[in-house]
This record gives structure tokens, sequence and C-alpha cells, in this order.
């Protein structure tokens, strides 16, 4: 039979009316006479509220206790959909990731699905049932209960399309789609009709945040293509697929970029084999994400300057550990904290020369100056002063035919 | 090892202070060297929201997925409490009935607990764990969740205090204990210090609200003592425990009372075999509960009256299934809403004579007039109109020595 999975986040069974709505659409695939496996997330809100407890009670909550807390968000809005499923007139029943098993290994939230007991599931849809089964969670060999961290229902729903062998998987949510670029800062954006794992992944990453990198990659390696669609309107979504699938003659898919970076230089470091280590190995070991790093060329191969990017919000932080810094010597510590990332995405740069150029060339007509460059197969990255960043995507939009 | 089994209600767990205060009460057990057993609840609250969803989306909701939804307030509580316990440097850890399991039969809502599986427990207590076990909820044969019904985190309580051999269960809830009669509606009313299970049997259902009856008959069965105690007061609690254990001089253990019943007469029914048979039937069949029941005797053999108390609540519904019955023939129906019963409670009136006598006279001494007398061997219930209740109880507390 044909099985499709599709998932709810938490936006989408966020209320009593948005739970019948969720059964409306689950009852729409089933009426075509799939068969339909259901994975939900909590209803929005509940899992923040039971945090909030948490952190009343302890600066440091037990691990195996916060995810047994956090997990019964879902049973509820399983139990509610197919409660409302049943009262229609549908087959339907909740199953716990511990009922099926769904198996998982790893650390207390941040567990990975290793296995899922597909016997119980496959009976129930053979017999047109609808199962709904909670994401987010697994049992470990311990039977106890592991949460799979920041989108880990997205994760359970490919994992269950993996091994149900699913002709698709629906990942249902509050956008409606993966678009060129933000909405609410261009009005010019457009959604995305298919995009590829690799382009998907670029612009989860840097903030296009309809989902997380480590499901795309899990779909990715898995070869399982998926849609994202928003439960409140009915309207197509955009298709994250294999790059051959999504190919299409757009050069660039998609622009994203950031808020809140701060630019950092440290003038006249003395350069020897290592110097790089020293500076970043600190920042690391405090949790300090550096993004991009440019080193300039020493003229006198004796000093050189080191640029890089960080979040605002470390750079008191970041200040501290380079001045403390023993094993590094410099002349100045230097900062902008009202810088942006700015990059366009696209699986065609690869075999289309000259995307570099017309960036360029796109933000020097509207003067806008680049402090720092960083390229990857499929993206290239600028950093802008942020008070020109809606201009740049406006530039940019328009250059590769976005709009 | 010495093991005491304790049981929080929904109000003693029901905010993050109220569950600081929880741990609180456990550790002064555990600093005793005594092996601790805890169940809880859900927070207060928690699971009447839950059952408006349920009432929101189907107005007959599904029994299984209304139990998996329910279940998971216990879940909450338990996670919260073992976090506590462990952020005071206690080795605790949550157990849900799954994962013990705890083995329950029968239908949703309204499951036993059958077994339970004690050997992770055992070797918990062993190594000096606190394991705290999720009330209210067992595991069916078919892996499914099934809650006990009202009152069901005691009966956990109660049967993990059989299963464990515990030497002490205590019910930890809002009130400090069983009272002589309600402290509300008489100043004078005293804690019970001890009392036998049949008395709190008596107590419960006439309305002593401390505890569900079957909790206290799953007690008596297996003669597990147990006390009721308040979580919010350092105070001695109520003992429940066996007819001998609890003997003392006092006859009359408690005075109960209730609210809002009302006195049907049947005036004129022809009297044939049958007759009462005809009359409750349908009234059972209409879910309406009939308590005390006088048949007058008929002088002519011909025609009795038949009297008896309902709640208010039902009196319209029980009018028209008389009106409407045609089994029985008579000549009038006569109704007072305005009638209490009330209820001297005693294993010593088994072995004392003239209570019945002393009860009578002292509410003739106050010129209150019995409308309808029920006895059985521990208990006698007068009714009386619902003005005089006040005066009543307290002339029967006087009487009897409990002020």
């Amino acid at each position: 039979m044909k099985t499709v999975v599709l998932k709810f986040g938490g936006t989408s069974v966020g209320n009593i009316d948005r739970i019948k709505n969720v059964a409306k659409i689950i009852c729409s695939y089933k009426r075509k006479n799939i068969g339909v496996i259901v994975v939900s997330s909590a209803m929005s809100g509940v899992t923040n509220n039971l945090i909030k407890k948490t952190k009343e009670l302890s600066d440091n909550f037990d691990p195996a206790e916060y995810d047994v807390l956090l997990s019964s968000g879902e049973q509820v809005a399983c139990a509610l959909i197919a409660g409302r499923l049943k009262h229609l007139g549908y087959k339907s029943r909740s199953w716990m990731s511990w009922q099926l098993p769904i198996f998982s290994n790893g650390p207390y939230s941040g567990a990975r699905i290793i296995k899922i007991n597909k016997k119980e599931i496959s009976k129930f849809i053979n017999i047109g049932g609808i199962p709904i089964i909670s994401g987010f969670q697994g049992v470990n060999e311990d039977n106890r209960i592991t949460t799979l961290g920041r989108g880990g229902t997205d994760a359970t729903a490919i994992t269950l399309a993996k091994f149900f062998n699913s002709n698709e998987c629906i990942i249902y949510t509050d956008v409606d789609g993966v678009y060129t670029t933000d909405p609410r800062s261009h009005l010019k954006a457009k959604k995305i009709n298919k995009i590829s794992y690799d382009e998907m992944l670029e612009m989860a990453s840097l903030g296009a945040k309809v989902m997380q990198p480590t499901s795309v990659q899990d779909a990715k390696l898995n070869n399982i293509s998926f849609s994202v669609k928003s439960s409140f309107m009915k309207k197509k979504g955009t298709l994250i697929t294999s790059n051959k699938k999504a190919f299409s003659n757009q050069i660039i898919t998609g622009i994203t970029s950031t808020k809140n970076d701060a630019k950092v230089t440290i003038v006249g470091v003395k350069d020897k084999p290592g110097v790089a280590a020293s500076i970043f190995k600190p920042l690391s070991l405090n949790q300090i994400n550096v993004d991009m790093v440019v080193q300039n060329i020493s003229l006198n191969s004796k000093e050189t300057d080191m640029t890089f990017t960080i979040k605002s919000e470390d750079l008191k932080k970041t200040e501290k550990i380079i001045k403390q810094n023993k094993k590094i010597s410099f002349r100045k510590f230097t900062h902008d904290s009202n810088v942006s990332k700015v990059s366009i995405i696209g699986v065609g740069m690869i075999t289309t020369p000259g995307i570099t150029y017309r960036m360029f060339q796109a933000l020097a007509s509207k003067k806008i100056n680049i402090m720092v460059i960083s390229t990857s197969e499929i993206k290239i990255s600028v950093l802008i002063s942020s008070k020109h960043i809606k201009k740049a995507i406006a530039a940019l939009h328009k250059e590769f035919k976005l709009d």
C-alpha cells in the first residue's frame, strides 16, 4: 500500500481548533486510500512551560528526568489527535515511543533513533488504521525515555519514512514553505517549489529556520524527499529532494542573512605556526562559535591581522579570553558589532562561472562595502554593515532573477 | 530494610513550591535510613484541564486515548519530584507504570492493578535510591495505558505497600486527617487518631471525602494500615487500621452528614410482591442512586407508602420515571428536597447497647424530628430537615463525648 508520513509541528497542534484542523488534513489523505502515518510534536508552548518548571526546581535539572518530563507533551498531543479521529469515525490510536518501541541511543536531550519496531504499525495500517506516533523521543537500552533534541519530531518523521519506505513525507508547520529569502525583510521573496538537500542545509544553518539541519542531513543520507507545508493554508509547499530531482534553470536558489553578528580583528599578531589554533581553541572551549575567518597576508612575515565573526552576545567574553590569552601577543583588539552576513545559495553555481563577480558587482552598484568574503561549493557569503542589509538582499534578489 | 510508601495527592504537588516541600518531606524519611517509595498524582488542575480538552474534541472521547492523555499528568509530577531530589543530592529516579511494569486489567478509566514487577525498585532501594512512581495507572495486556479511576493514586500506594510488604503507608493530602465531623460545619470537630477500616469506609461513603472507599477496601482486604496526613503542616495524621488495632474507649468515632438530599414518598402503592423492584429497577437503570428506603406497614394489606432518599439533582428525573412507570399504580407522589442525613459511626456500638436510644434522645431534646431511620452494624443514620443539621451535629458530638 502507498504510505505517507505526516508530521505536525507544535503550532499546527497549538490549540483545540488546530487539532480539529489537523484531523481534517489527515482525513483528506485517508480518503484517497493512502496509508497514513502521523507524527506529532507537543502543543506549542507546552514544552517551554515544562522547561520553566525545571529551572525553578534546579539550575542543573537531571537530564534523564528532563526527558521524561518533556516527552509528556507529545503524549498529550497524540492522544488528542487520535481521540478526534475516532470521534470522526476513523480507526486510529496513539503510540508512544515505548509502545512500538522506537529505540534510541546517545545522550538525554540529544539522542538519535537507531531502530523502529514496525510490526504493530504495519498491521494497523493494513487494517485501515491511522497510527499517531509521538515525535521527538525514543527509549534507550535502559528502557528510559530519551528525547531527540531540537527539531526531534522532524527526525522521527524522516526516520519513519525511511523505515516504512514511504512514498511521501510531509512536514506540516506554520510556514508554507522555504522562501528565496526572508519574506519579512524582503517583500519580493518567493516560495521555492523544489530545493536540494544541500541547498536546504545551507539555508537552514544560515537562518532560514524551517527545519533543523540534522533532519535534512538524515533525509539526504537516506535519500528521502520531503515537503514542507503549512497546516493553516491549502497551498503547495516546498519539496526538498536530491540535487538531481531539484534541478532547475535557477542558478541561485535563495538568499539568507544573519543578524547580531560581530566582527573582531586582532591587529599585529605575531605570525608563527599554530597561532590560529592558539586563538581559536580557548574560544571553542568556551562555546563561542567562530564563523567567518580571514587572516591577512603578513607583509614582513612577522606580524599578521586576524579577523573573524562571532555572535554579538559573545563579544565581551571573546575580548576577555583574547586579552587573557598568554599564548599569543598582538598590538590591538578592535571590533564592530554592527555587521551582517549575506549569503547566496544555489547548486547552480557549481556549473556556472561568474557568480562571485555578479554578486560583488551588484553590491558595489549600491555602494555596499564588503568586509569579509567566504565561499563554499554552493554558497558565497559576504560580511557587510548591518545598515545595508535590506538594500543588499534586494539587489541580489533582483540580480539572480528571484523577484 | 524497613520501607515506607509515601503518596502525594494533586494539591500536595500543585505548584513548584509545593514540589520543593514534598521533596523536603521525602528527605526527612530518607535521613532516618528508611527505604522510601514515593507515589505521586498529577499536579492539581492538570487533569481537569486535560479533561476539558477532550470535551472540546468529542462528546464521547475515546476511552483508551483518554487514559493516554490523563496519565501524562503523573509523568510530569514524578519527573519534577525526582529532578528536585537529584538537585538536593539524593539518588532518585522516576518510573512510569510501563517501565516497571505495573500490570492492570479492567476497563479504561476504571482498571485495577493486578501485579507489580518489583525487581527494579527493590534493587534501587537497596542501593539507597528513592523511586518516584506514577500513581493512577497501569499497563494492560495489550501494552496500553489504563488509568485506575478516581482516587487511583491511593490505590497505587496501597498496592505498592502490599507488594513491598512495607512497614508504613502514608497518604499525604491537603487535610491533616479524618475528623469526628466536618470541621467547617462544627467548630468542636476533633481529629481522630485511629480509626478502623470499617469506620473509615462508612465515613468515606457518607461524605468525609478524604479517600475513595475502594482504596480503603483494598487496604482492609490486605490488612495494610495507612495514615492520612497533611503535606502542608507538620502534624500527626489519622491512622486507618484493623478494628483490633483501632480499638479505643470511644463508642462513636465520627459523625457525618449529607447535603442536597431529597425525600420522595409514593403514597398508596398497590402492595404486591415485586412492587419495590418495579419502582427501583428503572431508577437504577437511569443511574439514580437510592439511599435510605422505608416501606410503611400496610394496614389493609392492599396499599402501602414507599419512602426513599435520592440526591436532589435527581428529583425531577425520578418523578418523571415514577409517573411513567406502568408497572406500578399509586395515589400520590410527594417530595421534600430540604432533607439531610446525619450518621453516627463507631465500631464501639456493636458491643454497647443503648446507642440508638441516646441518639434519638439527643435529637429530641433539641426538638429535631426524625423522618427516616436506617441502621447498620457500625452506623446509625437519621433523616432530618436540613435546617436542623448544625444543631443536630452539635448535639450528637456532645452526647457521644467527641467535643
